[in-house]
């Protein structure tokens, strides 16, 4: 059934999160995603203006030495089911228990949180991957003074962009500090949505050819589908803006001033997504209603068939009716020419019905 | 019938409070749950991070000594409807009365008030039990400077976790003091919530497939009662969020800095919550709308399978009825073929209709 | 017709109240209300804490004399169509012309006014009387230094239990000034709100069977006349969470830190009870859903049994109308068994049919 | 058609001003209603509590000598039409011409406006002519030192209460300044809304009469034509409440703490006001909702006469067709009394049916 | 298919741009709409009270010379996609390589930002073309100390009656400063606004008209395309308001105080137009309501005929079916006038059916 394929791949995992933490004391990190533990990968790149480097680290103190080198650093942390390694990670960088936590809680909402020395967020990154289905990968960055830490579920992300602004030097991002970095990686999460709105977009134009074209059950299932979809990316993309405000109206100096433009600009991308997805939400609602009108014109065609139907004929078989009587004294039934008058009037009954229901634009 | 098992357990005993409240002085200490006496029972769990001690005190003196003692202690009160032992209770902890008043009345709805030395709140704890039925039962926690005092209506509770944490030392419980203890109770409450919203979901999900499937009256009455229910559990939990927020605000020297940044955990749980239950809002009001379709679709169907009967036959049954009138003078009647000719005509006229409903798609 | 009997008994008035004050100055004291002029009857409750005494007062003099007697009093005037009597009160306490004019007009909404001296009230008491119907009575509360000036339209009210704790000595009321008093009432016409939800409830759950064992056109007619019951209902009682919050906030003097707490709890109770008549609102518009849900699955019902008689038998009437042609070649019509398998044919149709309307769970 | 009668009169100029003003420099004095340019007409009426005197002036330089003269006058101006008169009384009284833009400006939306030594409000004044229709006509009101313009459209309004007062010495006005005056004419506008709103009322129970007798498919439009007026009115009287409460907070010295207290009677009103505009709203709603249900249900007794009438003579007419079977074989023909045993039969079946349907309650 | 057809003339590009932007720094500047490169024009009026000239300048160092010069100058450039153009003259006049984009980009939505020296604005010029379509243009405006920056896509705009006003010296224009004319040009483009108003209560008034009297399921899909033509006029128009109280509230000193009482003025206006979409808004929400309470009535118009007709003949026909029957013995057959007896029943049952249906007023 269609049903079964709704939502986006992370939605089916509640369940397992609730009996499995249920009881634990908070700040215990535990990954709460499909579980096949393997170990995180770890990838870093390391540039500033005139110098760029790409490794991957042989043991985490080779990760952790890039919290104290002046240039700035990429630290990618790909597999968030090795709770030990990441909490190791955590406790080198100074990290609070409770963001480990929300690292690898893959239900965790959206938010930012700021620490003495370092800047925590957790977003939803949102793709459409070959297969054509909607991806919620969980991302968590961590802002520190020279640094980036990236953490995320799976190996695909829609960060290549940035990772060939940095390799080719193009735009800022080689000139500037690691806040930089931390817009830019946000950035392209932001711009990605817009992706997942055109998926939404396209959605609904199909649904809407449906509707007129072909309302059948089916596409009255499929249209509640993307009305929870929209539901579930909605919670997932509307907080974005407020967190967003919120880095531009931090005082921590972290951020940088002139980071702080081009947060603006993100967020007045945010503002725009959220104005598209409710634009979204109320069109969805709409083909709902649409469908409906068209199962009443349908039902009213029908309808009218039936009519035109029986009416015309249900009289026609009357008058047949009565000359079928058996009676001993009819006196038509002995008349050269009853049986054509009767055929007579009979044509004529049909013609004067054909007539009415064309004047009634039935027909 | 099902109507009469919606709602939650607690749902129709608010009658017997007006009857019985009306006209009383303000501050009076009234159970008002479902009445049958019983004394209250009392247990402790005293600890410090060191130390670790369960006991059931023999008289009131013994529970009131907690208050002083410097390690913390847990005093759990079950059963509210022994209103004399909650008063001296109440008196011996140095309470006000209208704080006694909300603990026994199990209609109060969330709040939390801070007086001169002990903070107290009201949460409704709401689990799945064996049958699985949602129950709410009536909280009350007093924070002290040594000692929470928890008030419940049952024995059965969600603090299991926390009782297991306290007796093995997990977590960071023994070695934080009664603020963190009050966080804790506080967080298994509102980590059940989570249960709770699993079982509207699973609920839902049951509709949702019934509705396609088997859209019976039944199934309406059903999705009605959700919604009901919804409503209801929205009014327990809703405020919690915002009480937390309060908690954290607040400027109480009770509540230590370390135990806010637990706290803040917390509310982002409840943050999450209201938002789920607001999408399980919408999908279950999407559930009738759903249902409603359904039922068109049904009659829809039904009004197809009567249009193409009638419609094919009711032709028929007239050229049949003129061949069986009875006048003298019809030619046709005394031809050779006439009646395979006719017969004929019938044969070709059902193949068009069938064609004609086949094009219209009604077969 | 039912339709006569909604709403609550000053609904219907506000014509009169048009025509006769448009065009008279602001401040003018006009009763509003339906026009059988009568006296106005006054009686005092007068206590401290060691003493207690009511008395009907003679004349002008006797009542205003308690305004500057040291202990507290209760002064109640019953009936606000005598003008002239309720001015004179008025100039006699100080009072502003203009709270005079709300005092009488019996459709001003709630609304809490602080003047130099006193403070001033105005609520809506709503009762279920004898015959079940709710009433709503205009009632305006003066609280002065010493006394509390109470005008009401009838005799009936709520305010019995208040009068007993004073009279018996019960609870606080004695023990304080005259703003408990004030409190007191205020907090008595708040508990009988409850009545009015309980009273709103009963009306939904009866309704909500009859929408499910009878849905008449009846039934839509007085769904909808509780919607606008509850609207009218909202209108008064909504905005006196607002109005004690208001007084919570004030700095007079003449509500002490003592009542505040109380009116917090009658704060808490007025949140509540907002609470419930928005639940009580969003089950009346279900309701209306229901209705239609259960208005369609009737239809359904009926278009089923339509369409099974008329697919069963229109078929077989034409069969048999095949063989009542009077063509005069018909081999089958001289066959020894023709009837016979002609029926049985009829007999297998029939059969045919009810296995797959059976299948279609339609029968 | 009845749809041609809608809304309210001024409705259908919007086009004529677009057109006409579309281009012009802002500060424009262009007045956009239905153009039938006439001389304005001005009378005024000159008082203080020992004096009164109304006068029609001769020339402009009479008018504008009252702005100087220590007693209060009230300068009314009907007719917006002579833009070049409206412009010179403006710079006589030193107004900006951004308000004798919007006081020629019949669009205009309320507003108010304070300058350095006048107030400018515009507002909507409602009334029902003879003829029943709504009348909405565009009223601008300058507040000055010693003085009070008003500008209208036409010389029908809602003052003569107002004139009354002041030339038989009633209430206040005569015993104070021309901002008591200000609030007069505004109070005379609010109050007339009243009689709007039962003018509302009146409809909505007209239709609901309607609704419930004879649901024709124009008792729908008029609905719709009802919630459209009930739109236009809420844009007209929806701000007042808001323009209201900015002159009670303003710090402007003209108008005085006493006129103060008189305002915020008049917001209690406008809040009244708006509140049950929401209530006519939601319940013109209803009307729509209730309709349909009204439909839905003539629609099932339509069914229901349909299908008892063809499920009993359907089978009926079967039994009969049966026998009308021309086989040569048939035993039951030749038996004595076969005919009436079928007859008998059909009786029995017939019965059958109605107390079959009896039971399911459709007769 | 009238579908096709909707929207809006920029609506269907988003895709190209997700495309084609997608990876990119922030701050490339990248024209985003449908791509025919050409050469950018520019025209520039140069004015003061008491001097206008107006010319083409031949590059660009002739453009930016305006920059200094004392006059007040308004440079226009129309077409946005030459890119190297509009980067060269952002870095001429000193503007933010972000805000350069914003200019380019077609989708951005209405903002207003302030930087050091300048103001930014993005605006969408809504106007209906010769084709009666709307079109949406792309409007940048900078504000500098003498001169203004005006962006625009193509050369059709609405400012013909600003440039009237300097040619001619009428208003204000000429005698004020550079900020006057930012207001003018954003007072124009907010006018404007009224006419698409009006292009929207056109169709809808038309759609109305269809729906009463031709509601086709065509009708219904307009609707739904009006619907959501609305929603993204709603999302260019209804920034603007927010946008010009920033203006107003602004500390710049680029504005001055005289100018913002003119955009005062603005932002009247654009409350207006704001309030007026949300009322078009939901006219356009009754119209689907009409629409299927139009298909409802339809519909039961259509039942009524068949319900008629069946009812009226079926049971005729099954009395003519009785007397086809054969039986030997059937009395009535024999009688001399049973066949006319029979057929007097007919025409009774007929008028008693007529008159039945009558008085339930069906016809």
């Amino acid at each position: 059934m269609a049903k079964k394929k709704i939502g986006v791949k992370t939605s089916q995992k509640r369940k397992s999160k609730i009996h499995r933490k249920l009881g634990k004391a908070p700040g215990t990190i535990t990954y709460v995603g499909s579980r096949e533990v393997s170990k995180s990968k770890v990838d870093i790149l390391e540039y500033n203006s005139d110098f760029f480097e790409a490794h991957i680290p042989g043991n985490i103190e080779q990760i952790v030495a890039h919290k104290d080198i002046p240039t700035c650093s990429w630290v990618n942390i790909i597999g968030l089911t090795d709770e030990v390694f990441i909490e190791k990670i955590g406790k080198q960088f100074g990290l609070n228990p409770l963001i480990l936590e929300d690292t690898v809680n893959i239900h965790q909402r959206p938010k930012v949180d700021e620490y003495d020395g370092y800047i925590f967020g957790v977003f939803k990154m949102l793709y459409i991957d070959e297969s054509n289905a909607l991806v919620g990968e969980h991302i968590a960055l961590v802002l520190l003074e020279n640094c980036v830490l990236l953490f995320q579920e799976m190996e695909e992300d829609v960060f290549n962009g940035v990772r060939n602004r940095i390799e080719n030097n193009l735009g800022h991002v080689r000139n500037m500090k690691s806040d930089y970095l931390f817009f830019a990686l946000l950035d392209a999460i932001i711009d990605n949505y817009f992706e997942v709105l055109e998926y939404i977009n396209h959605k609904i134009e199909i649904l809407e050819e449906e509707v007129y074209e072909n309302p059948t059950n089916d596409v009255a299932q499929r249209i509640q589908q993307l009305k929870k979809e929209v539901l579930k990316i909605r919670k997932w993309i509307y907080p974005v803006k407020e967190l967003v405000g919120r880095l531009i109206d931090s005082e921590n100096t972290l951020i940088t001033k002139d980071t702080k433009l081009f947060l603006k600009d993100a967020e007045d991308h945010a503002v725009e997504i959220n104005e598209n997805l409710q634009i979204y939400r109320e069109m969805s609602m709409s083909l709902m209603e649409m469908y409906m009108t068209n199962i009443s014109n349908k039902m009213n065609e029908v309808m009218k068939v039936l009519t035109i139907m029986a009416s015309i004929f249900i009289p026609l078989t009357f008058i047949a009716g009565i000359y079928g009587m058996n009676f001993d004294n009819m006196p038509e039934l002995h008349t050269q020419n009853g049986y054509f008058v009767v055929l007579g009037i009979m044509v004529l009954l049909f013609i004067g019905m054909l007539i009415y229901f064309k004047n009634k634009r039935w027909l």
